[in-house]
Order: C-alpha cells, then structure tokens, then sequence
C-alpha cells in the first residue's frame, strides 16, 4: 500500500456510491470527554412475557406471534410504507418534485430465543434466516409494483433497536431507494466498461493485496473496504459474481450463515461486548430487468469506536461536509483479523 | 400542499443535494420502547476550571488559552487535517482512489462565559460570532491551498459535542466536500437554467405558500425546508442571493446574530431542553472563481424528535437505503413557529 495513506490526511473514494471519506490516520490519539453509552450487560431470558417478538406473545397492533419454532415474519405493525395508496406525483418549477411511494415492511424474527443474538446462534439456525431472506426477496420482489426489496438487521439500543430480541427487518420498495441507485449506477458504469463486476474485480485485488481482508472461505470474503467509513465496516461479498441472494447454491446459503456467524463473532471480541450495527443486503432491483452489473454484498456499519461505551458520532463536519474517521480501515481490518 | 403529501407515504427530493428522503406522514404515533438519551439538564457554572476552552485555562495539547473577552478563535490541538503534508495521488484500475487532503481545522470559543448556549447570548456578543466567522471565511479562504471553508457548530452532547462551553469549528480544506459539492452541481444546473439562484426561486415559493416558514425578518427566512430529513430540520436562508457571508452588508450581519438566536430560543421550547443539532454554513468555494450560482445558507440537524430524550435514529433503512422521517416538514415547522 502506498504509504502515505498510512501516515497523512487524504480522501478516499468509494467506488460503489462515488462518494468519498476523509482519513485521518495521525488522528487516532484524540482524548475524549464526550459522551458514553450505556453498557448493557444485562444477561436476557429466553422468553420474556414483555417482548412483543417473542413466541405466543401480544404484538403492539393487537396480533398474537404464533408458537413459532425457528424463524418468523409478520408484516411491520407499524410500517413507514404502506400497499395501498394512491399513485401520485407533484412537481413545481424544478423545486419542489415529490412522489407516492408504496411498499410492505416485514419483521423477521431470527429465533424464538430471545437471548440470543446471531453470533450465538447455530450455523443451522441462521442458514433458516438466510432461506427465509431469499424465500421474502422473491415473493416480495415478484409483486411489479415492488422494485427493490432492502434486508437490514439494526442491532443494538445504540443503533435505535428497540427490542433486544434477534431480528431483522425488510422494506421492499415502489421506487428504487437513494443508496443502492448509487451503487447500481457505479456498477453499471463499471460493469459496460470492463464486462466484469466491480466487485468481483476489487475482490481478486483484495485477496491480493491482503491487507484489508478479515477472512475468507470457500464462497465468501469479509473485507473491511478501502473506503470504509465507519470504524469497523465491513462487507461479506460472495466470491462468484451474483446479482441477488436468489442465485446462491445451496453450499453458498450455508457459507453465507457461516460467515454472518463468524464476522459477528469477531466483531463481539473487539471491545468484549455485544457489538452493536447496522448491516444489510445491497442486491439487485427486482423490476424484471437481469442487472447482470449487480454483485450482491452485505454491508456492516457499527457505530462503535474507542471502547464498549464511546462511538463514531457522525455529525458536524460529516452532516454538512464528508464523512470523516481517525482509524485507518488497514488497522481495523488488522484488529478483526487478530481476533478471528 | 397537495393533500397527499400529507396523508400517504411519498418522496421528496432535494433539490439542493439531488437527493430523496421518504416520509411516512401516517407513522406518527408509533410507540417507542428503544433507547432514551440522558437528560443532562445541569447548570453549568461560568467558569469551569477543568474546561480547556474557558479564559485562562490549558488546553489538552499543552497550550493556555489568553484571557480573552468575547470571542476566541485557534487551530485544533488534534486536526483531522493538517496544512504541512506531502501531495499524493493513488490511482489503481478504476477501483482503488485516493488523494492527499491538506487544511486546517480551526476552533471557536463563542463566548467565554462557560455557561451560556447561542440563544442565550446577547445578539451584540453573536454579532462578534458572525464577523469571527467572516475573518476566518477570508483569512482561510485566501490561502490558494484552501478551496472550501466549513463553518459549524455541534451542539449538545447527544451530537458528540465533547464540550458544552458555547463553541463551533471550522474545518478548511483543499478538496469541495461531498456535501458541498453536491449543493454545488445542483445550483449550477438551476442557474444555468434559470438566471437565478435556486434559493432565491425558492425561497419566493415558500413565503407565497407560507406553509413551513418559520418567521422572517427584513433579512432572512427561517424555514423547514420542503426536502428536511432530520425531525425539526430547518435552513436559515438570505433573502438577497450572495454566493457568501464576506458580501453581508452591516444590517445583514446583525440580522444573522438576530436570527440565528431567534431560531435556537424556539428550538429550546420545542421539549423545554437545550436543543441539540449540528449546524452550519453552505457557501461558494474559495477557489477564486465567482460562483454566481451559490447562494449561501446556514443549515441546522436536530436529532430530537419526540421528547428530550428520544432521538431519530438514522441507522439501518436509512444507511442502507433512503433516509425515512415519520412527522412533515409541514407538521414540524407549525409547532416551531407556534413557539416562535
Ligand atoms: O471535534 P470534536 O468536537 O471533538 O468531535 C466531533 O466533531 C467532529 C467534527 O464534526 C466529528 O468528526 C467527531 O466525530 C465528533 O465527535
Ligand atoms: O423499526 P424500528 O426498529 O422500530 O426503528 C428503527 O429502524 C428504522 C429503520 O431503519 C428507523 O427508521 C428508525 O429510526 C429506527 O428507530
């Protein structure tokens, strides 16, 4: 690696989104007086009568969870989309442009365990997640007025969790949303100009380069990007260039459930306590088309930066300007690398 | 208002950025059962003498602070940016770039009354805040390493402020930042276009429709903009389109300190709490060009959305996807200015 990007300030750019961060690698010293988290240790039953995820309980809409087993998902009591609304657009004088958007939020309950949390869970267990995933991307996604079906996980009180018990959330979509239009923007680009997939190509380079890959196995890779951005981002991206979560054999949905494990295994070691994030699937849109740009990735973004209790606060300067971090994502991919 | 954008899930887009936010304008009452921030309504003494930015004291990297009177203003003990580094390009097959970012990250102490906050001091004491900011804009600025200047202020600790003593940073760079650079794009094209500032078209549109205005003065509107994301989101706009503060005439600078205090004491009654936010000034580059199609305004992020201690949080949908927010701009700027 060059090594002036070890030793001063500079700009990184992502190649997905075409945005950029500031690094600021002779930074990482700053004392801190700022605010600190609450560290909740706090050691969780199995089944809490309170929880409105857990099995055969009464859910804030009214509707009783069914005595469920392994995985479950309902549709979100309170969804930010809704199914049924009417189509709609406003524009005025190239300012003002606004648009219905329609969609149908799920919840999936990961387990019936409520103490648990997805490193702590069986490879199998999370192999049912990862099916059940795929099983909602192509139910949702084949309805046309659906075309882009977003995966996310937010863990961690840190992160605005509101409920401690394992799941995920998913927002199948009318229009395609802010994030993953950069991203297939950048795909295309790439994908028209060199036939191949951007990160099929950044992968090959990676796994040379091994200096930010956290660990790879048969299908899959964890690599804290050169353009990460929040301290300890990470990606899993599959070794073969799919377009969406569908395409995955059925070794690779079992690779998949084992590296989602074993990142977040690692990730509960850096500071000794359950590591808080947010992470989701980036894949394909599901408007008919076949999007052979796409290459499908999971992305990990946690807030945590010093200890259990002190984060990244991306505010200020990263609001109104470029998002900024101290760590060089060659040291934290060296810090996760170590704890594997 | 077209009636559904008060009713049913939509988009609207920025037009200053480019970019969406999804509002759920139905999603209000969602219960909360997530993390609730401390309440840290201390009374803060006027001096603090383990503050290293009151009078008097030593500062973290070892220098001490003069006993200044009103407004004092220093580079960083820890920049994220350093003025003497090497200039450096990494460039590798479309994937991998990288550039040397060279500035200067200055700080500003507001007052030295340690126990004051912006809508408490004296509009002549604010004054010297924004003729402070003019200086540093001009001073900074006319360093032909210098493209950008970003004026800000974290306020709070929720926002990661490390020190409530009344302060903001200006962080000065070579490189347009990402946000900047998009408010740049967009402004250019509309002026292009129009013959006037986006801003100015704007802001016409806005005191016509009086519908997310929050007050006005004889120089400047406040207003939650059309496109506002954060919960209480609002811009401080000129009415005169200037492409930076260094073109305010006298009356204009006043007005500024008026508004700006004016704003944050209604930002206050909002929970009865010292109201949270990152803020801060958009303007033209310093990169000696004229920049006819920038009209400079001053932006505030509240991260407060139902009381004193519940947040929005900007995590999983939003990072991955597209940034949703459940109450209007509409919604949002009646309560403000029933405060006002
Ligand atoms: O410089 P401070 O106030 O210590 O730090 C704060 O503001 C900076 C600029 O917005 C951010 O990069 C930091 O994450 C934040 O904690
Ligand atoms: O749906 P939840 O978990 O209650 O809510 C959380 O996730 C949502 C989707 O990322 C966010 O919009 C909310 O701000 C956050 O609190």
């Amino acid at each position: 690696m060059d090594k002036n990007l070890n030793e001063y300030p500079h700009r990184r750019y992502n190649a997905l989104t075409g945005e950029w961060v500031l690094v600021s690698p002779h930074r990482s010293k700053r004392p801190w007086q700022g605010q600190v988290e609450k560290h909740s240790a706090e050691v969780r039953p199995q089944y809490d009568p309170g929880c409105y995820l857990c099995p055969g309980n009464s859910r804030l809409g009214g509707e009783q969870n069914p005595d469920y087993k392994d995985v479950y998902v309902f549709t979100n009591d309170f969804s930010a989309l809704l199914k049924h609304s009417p189509d709609f657009d406003v524009v005025e004088d190239d300012i003002f442009k606004a648009e219905s958007e329609k969609g149908i939020c799920r919840v999936i309950c990961f387990s019936p365990d409520h103490s648990l949390t997805v490193p702590q869970m069986k490879v199998e267990d999370i192999r049912k997640v990862v099916d059940l995933w795929i099983e909602e991307y192509q139910t949702l996604g084949s309805d046309p007025e659906i075309n882009y079906v977003q995966i996310f996980e937010n863990k961690g009180e840190i992160m605005g969790c509101s409920n401690p018990h394992p799941h995920g959330q998913i927002w199948a979509s009318q229009k395609l949303p802010v994030e993953p239009s950069k991203k297939q923007h950048s795909q295309q680009e790439y994908f028209e100009k060199h036939g191949s997939t951007l990160l099929s190509d950044y992968l090959q380079k990676e796994l040379q380069k091994d200096e930010r890959v956290i660990f790879e196995n048969n299908h899959f890779v964890a690599v804290v990007p050169f353009w990460a951005t929040w301290p300890y981002e990470a990606m899993i991206i599959p070794k073969r260039a799919m377009a969406r979560i569908t395409d995955m054999t059925n070794d690779e949905k079992t690779a998949l459930a084992e590296t989602y494990k074993r990142l977040t295994m690692i990730y509960d070691k850096v500071f000794d306590v359950s590591f808080p994030y947010s992470a989701g699937i980036h894949q394909a849109p599901t408007d008919g088309k076949e999007h052979n740009e796409w290459h499908w990735h999971m992305a990990f973004y946690p807030p945590l930066l010093r200890s259990a209790t002190v984060k990244k606060f991306m505010v200020g300067y990263e609001m109104l300007a470029t998002p900024q971090r101290d760590i060089t994502p060659e040291s934290a991919a060296q810090i996760l690398k170590n704890l594997n």
